[in-house]
């Protein structure tokens, strides 16, 4: 049956997750030694390795698995435990403000300050500044200064993060071993004149902030998201959108109430008050022959760089057919069936992007210009020569840290032929 | 191999697929109309019929299969185009608004004006009141008024349903065979004020909101989703978030734009302006064994009814990770890997419901009672007695229009082994 002849790879990504399934660890260890990439492979129904182990109950393929991290985006990566029911305890908040533990990071006009070091392949890395108390606490003083609590250190073993709520008898012991808290603080103050309160030489801000908050460590780009989204709703929403009064800050920042008595939105739960996180698709679009990708490019790209098409969700749409109107509005090129690959929250100013692979049921392209300059099929091995070559004037795909160059790779993934 | 050993059941699966994939119409027909269950299934690397003859270009069977609709939930069916290129062109949408074959529905304060029928099996059926220009056009000349422009009838052939942009030339004979537009009136006006202006002795109003509006056809019931959520962005976001000004509708009711020309969210394009969709996830979480899945029950739930634990996506977090966060806040249950399912826009207000299998990797429930009131383990039997009895005050899984019940069915549509 067609769908079940296997190629020699196939049959690797078989007995990969056949090892899981049985809980064959050393197998399931070898074989991913060797292959890294089958760690995301798919087999009957779907099911990666990570299902089956757990289906099965053999959990220690099931934490060696998770050790090695699933399919993560950029920005994906969640180094800290929200601990959401602390963001109405205000008293327990307050004594982490000034806990000498607790580690804060700051942000100047939504650009967060760094330190920035060139590595032996010329590439930079940024590390955010940390700071204590004692460095913030007169920033924490003034009015304008939004504060917001990010969570705290996850315990090193996967999924056995969550710091379990308190009760009275057991509060001094949880205070001993309680990980750090994390602030993120918001300030218009000038980026010169906060450099120099904190007298750090080494810190400053990104001078090319968009494509500077791709150069993190995957765990501090996780950080970054949070606090990045959550800074940009408060820096636009800081009027009642319902009767135009002015707004407090609540739950450690995590929510905005209406100072006006009278307000409709105090009725009930509104979002409103809560952060808007926007979900948008992004697609890589499929030539039915299966050899070529449609990739489009926006005027503000910079020379030869094409990527996925991709757009807002709109109210009352599924993920589905929101790929299926957004190819067509941009490219007059017709979809059909649509997959679901992988997820990326991007901080810019806070959407979610939902990563698509999709196959097209027509192919002449028709460019709506409004919202891109051109959009091409390119073959396999054109995307293929552009991935090894890096970027290049002639054609290029967006860099890694992206969920369009993943969704690209994907594609290149998987057998051209079933 | 542990994961090729196929049931019978899973042989007619690849003998669909099979079909599918080499163009067999004929095959693929018959099998449909035995098990039309077959069109959801996924084979190896999670390829479904449709995308197996998608990407071999058997485009027959693409459209065969396309027309037999892919996994749909209730509120995702798009039965109109939603032509955003026109929502900017205030000429052509005057035009429409006074055509005699446009089509009106109206809102009363974000409930839709309905007519109502009791059907032989006792269910309701719920249908929208369509109205003409001349009976609705006194209440769009009321300043109150929120008018929306939802698209225009899509053609009846799948795919091919975007009118393609008209250029001058063609102008008069894109008019000849436009399809009629549609367009939501949203008043404050009282119901009763509303019923005699429009004088249909049909017309009422739901009496209890929620649940009546999943008494639709799937095909209103996409518009309801798409005119509902719309309506409540705006009755909600009449001020500008950034400055507390007054805002005016644009763009066929899709924008709300400041009118203080000082704004800084005229500068650049911002979320503020644009309608909000909250992405929430909803997922069953599945037990180790296999055979026993999580679910929840809220104090406001009818006597009995437990349904999949959900929550809001938050900023800067991913799809998966809000899974693995809200069931361990919720219920204190780790859980592992997460596969997505399906979606369901959710339109009160306007959510978008991401639907989530997810496995367990520990087992202890512990409820948090500020979210739920409880939370158990049921068997896999538990659950299709619940299923065949439909509700009942010991156990019950909510209407089959919720992406929970869907969620639950799926889960048992797989086969407890592997």
């Amino acid at each position: 049956m067609t769908s079940l002849r296997l190629t020699m790879n196939e049959e690797m990504v078989e007995r990969f997750l056949d090892a899981a399934a049985t809980g064959d660890l050393t197998n399931v260890s070898t074989l991913l030694s060797r292959v890294p990439s089958l760690i995301n492979q798919k087999g009957y129904r779907s099911w990666t390795a990570l299902m089956l182990a757990a289906r099965n109950g053999h959990f220690p393929v099931v934490e060696m698995l998770l050790s090695q991290g699933q399919q993560e985006n950029y920005f994906n990566r969640e180094m800290l435990n929200r601990w959401s029911e602390k963001r109405m305890d205000s008293k327990w908040l307050e004594v982490q403000q000034s806990n000498p533990e607790t580690v804060y990071i700051l942000f100047s006009k939504l650009e967060p300050m760094v330190s920035t070091t060139q590595k032996d392949n010329d590439a930079l890395e940024t590390k955010l500044c940390r700071f204590r108390y004692e460095v913030v606490k007169d920033i924490l003083k003034k009015p304008a200064t939004v504060l917001i609590f990010l969570g705290v250190n996850k315990r090193k073993k996967p999924y056995s993060s969550s710091p379990s709520s308190s009760s009275a008898s057991h509060q001094k012991k949880e205070d001993v071993c309680e990980p750090p808290s994390w602030f993120a603080i918001g300030t218009d103050e000038e980026a010169a004149e906060l450099l120099k309160r904190v007298r750090e030489k080494n810190c400053s801000f990104p001078k090319s902030p968009h494509r500077d908050l791709l150069n993190f460590s995957e765990e501090e780009a996780g950080v970054v998201a949070q606090a990045r989204s959550l800074l940009a709703w408060h820096s636009r929403y800081s009027f009642c959108p319902t009767c135009g009064s002015k707004t407090t800050i609540m739950e450690g920042g995590h929510k905005r109430s209406c100072v006006n008595q009278d307000c409709r939105s105090l009725i009930g739960v509104h979002n409103t008050c809560y952060p808007r996180v926007d979900p948008v698709v992004i697609m890589l679009v499929i030539h039915p022959d299966g050899n070529q990708c449609l990739l489009g490019r926006k005027k503000v790209f910079p020379a030869g760089m094409f990527s996925c098409l991709a757009g807002f969700i709109e109210p009352g749409e599924s993920i589905e057919d929101a790929v299926r109107r957004e190819v067509e509005e941009e490219s007059s090129v017709k979809v059909g069936p649509v997959q679901y690959i992988s997820c990326q929250p991007w901080p810019m100013p806070s959407s979610l992007m939902i990563g698509c692979l999709t196959i097209a049921i027509s192919t002449d392209i028709k460019v709506d210009e409004t919202e891109i300059e051109e959009a091409r099929w390119f073959s396999r091995q054109q995307v293929i020569e552009s991935l090894l070559k890096g970027p290049h004037p002639a054609f290029s795909v967006p860099p890694r840290q992206t969920i369009a160059h993943q969704l690209i790779r994907h594609w290149i993934g998987k057998n051209s032929n079933l």
